[in-house]
């Protein structure tokens, strides 16, 4: 099947969706995950042939690490799958309701977004993560992962698939794409596909968000901050800045810049500096900052780096409102916190700073679907509509407007002879 | 100023409204509305140049009476603001609130988008009304209107850029475009730019969409059905096909396809012909129709035309499925509508139509912001993010999470010192 095929297929399919009952929608996940583990044969060894080939082609370990996907890993993902189940069907909410006039009553009916096109990282748990979360919220699906998993994903599609299907999900909601020109192909097809998902390298999301008039949703830099005010409490933010760059180096919420302020600088650097060396943090400051530890000097394109490494850039500022315009300048609108004892230096902070997750006393790595507690995430969002920060199954739904009337006409209110109650109705 | 720096300018401005209190707001609101009243006289001059150089240049009478900006259109505009200071500030309003562990709590708090940029019309009023939502949202703006229009734009964008800085609104959020060069440029800025609303024709917004990395929210086409069921009330769908189409020609709501179910065909034809000549409606058919009523006959083009015009396109079907599948491959997604007294016919039309609105016995010109009880509207929007049908207030917000803690690190939960609550909190 060829690409515009393929989406055309997924486009009816979706349709089809849209309308398909909650009780269809958790069959065809519980059959899923049923499948998986009656077919966990046929998908580790797919995998293991990734793994040899891989390793062939002198894949770096921690791609191999990602790529590996054992019982271990299947069991994860069926669990996913099962908490899934077990989640309200974001579709066919009544988002508002209101009374237009006697007999006339608006709704506000949240439905699925329609197929969303997803290209995803070497890691195979991942499709089945975004394919079930796309199921549960009725929407159609044209995956892509990475060549390196080919197999492997081939195995977790045709399992999903026939699982689903069988389950009574309209076929073809779906498909596998599998090439690289596949994927330039699907950035063309804003007839079929609304909304776009990438996740892997900021060079490879900045490449989709330039080429494609399909929206999309998620982000390309990670640059967060950690801002530790005046009325910091400092063995907290020591502990949170340790956390928040050294708890996970190589992910979007661990911070890559930290910002401290001139009060508190002369107490709080030394004491920081010595936590970070116990995690070989490499070090990278602003001249003042060098006037009291010794660091490497930080260049301007340091505040604009994401790391994902055991780096950390440092800057020392005279107010919280310098530190609120660094941010807004350099950061990625990702993920900012603020160390204070004080509550209104910590609202301004919060209010003011153009950032999708904003933290108070706390470390920027719980920016998360998981720890925020939305279930599976579909990624992680710095669009300023739609969704913001991380995006579960809210983020694949939208409204329609259903309006249900009794014979009425607009020229009667154009003329004075009806008027509008706009009244408010349960919903 | 040049455009960068009045994005840039309106960017600074857009971050300070974020944070500004609700009754600064309502102030500059109400501030413009006197202003408005007080500066009347030079306003209307203004609209006088422009109406004599429009004129001079033939501009089109149905344009020039856009384009006029009366005391009548005036007294309209302040009417209208002055709603809009009773709103619900749309800032500021908890979503969700969640405990994930003790003393670590999550909200996702709505707020402003950021900087909207706005392309509208000849109609001065759309001005006045845009750039006042963005003030009660919070949005800074970057407007562009109609070249015809400018003497009468600059004299309101001067009143209401005097009158909100001086009731306390951050400097600088308003910023007036005049050229179409200008806009060229603003398609580049997704740096200070968050938002683009363009409104005019569909080939002017498809040029938006496709020469511009910032979110378009709007609409190109308006291609709106009215399908007549086998379950009609013939004397009903009459009214309502002669509302959709005639009520008012020009608009994006107005019908421009009917389609009938070949069993009333016969019956219902003849019926609304006869009431749309009495509009000098002209009718294209497809074979079937052209059997039963002398129509002109219509090409595939047809299905496709927004014709903004005294004509429709007429379409026998076999089934509402059929009706549905034409509907979705040849309609824009913006406002659809079936006639019939049975109700699951009813539920499957609204529920696998994949459009904005969806009405049942009603006529699709109720497809309107006002008509909705949204308080005025931006614009319409077909997209499949963010907001979709007439947008209001609603449209022009988005939200942040803010996570409130006491020290908290993610190692705690990673090595399972600690686990989470994830309890509801009240909002």
């Amino acid at each position: 099947m060829d690409i515009k095929t393929a989406a055309q297929t997924a486009k009816a399919a979706s349709i089809q969706l849209a309308a398909t009952e909650t009780t269809v929608k958790n069959k065809g996940l519980q059959a899923i995950a049923d499948a998986l583990w009656e077919k966990k044969q046929a998908i580790l060894e797919a995998n293991e042939e990734d793994l040899t080939l891989s390793r062939e082609n002198n894949l770096a370990p921690p791609l191999l690490k990602r790529l590996k996907f054992d019982e271990t890993k299947l069991g994860q993902v069926i669990s996913g799958i099962e908490s899934l189940v077990d989640l309200l069907d974001p579709v066919g909410i009544n988002l508002s309701a209101r009374e237009l006039d006697e007999g006339l009553d608006l709704y506000q009916v949240s439905c699925p977004i329609g197929v969303i096109g997803v290209i995803f990282e070497s890691r195979p748990d991942a499709l089945v993560q975004i394919s079930t979360l796309c199921l549960k919220s009725g929407n159609g699906v044209l995956l892509k992962g990475g060549s390196e998993a080919a197999h492997t994903n081939r195995a977790l599609a045709a399992v999903i698939v026939a699982a689903s299907e069988s389950a009574g999900v309209p076929a073809g909601w779906l498909q596998l794409l599998e090439t690289r020109e596949d994927v330039n192909e699907m950035l063309k097809m804003d007839q079929s596909i609304d909304l776009l998902i990438p996740r892997g390298s900021n060079v490879f999301v900045k490449h989709i968000m330039d080429n494609s008039n399909i929206p999309v949703l998620g982000h390309a830099d990670g640059i967060c901050h950690v801002y530790v005010d005046t009325d910091a409490d400092l063995t907290m933010a020591r502990n949170i800045v340790v956390d928040s760059k050294c708890q996970y180096v190589a992910v979007c919420n661990a911070a890559e810049t930290l910002l401290v302020h001139e009060a508190v600088a002369p107490r709080f650097l030394p004491l920081v500096k010595e936590s970070l060396a116990a995690h070989s943090v490499e070090l990278r400051g602003c001249p003042r900052t060098a006037a009291l530890i010794e660091v490497n000097s930080a260049a301007e394109e340091d505040w604009l780096t994401e790391y994902l490494d055991n780096i950390l850039s440092i800057k020392i500022v005279s107010s919280t409102d310098e530190a609120i315009e660094h941010i807004n300048t350099y950061g990625s609108g990702h993920t900012d916190a603020i160390i204070t004892a004080n509550p209104s230096t910590a609202d301004r902070f919060m209010d003011l700073l153009d950032s999708g997750n904003v933290f108070w006393n706390c470390s920027t790595r719980f920016s998360d679907g998981f720890r925020y507690g939305l279930g599976a995430e579909v990624g992680i969002s710095t669009s300023k509509i739609h969704a913001r920060g991380p995006v579960g199954l809210d983020g694949l739904v939208i409204y329609k407007w259903k309006l249900k009337g009794s014979g009425h006409t607009v020229a009667d209110y154009a003329d004075g002879t009806r008027t509008f109650t706009h009244r408010p109705l349960e919903k």
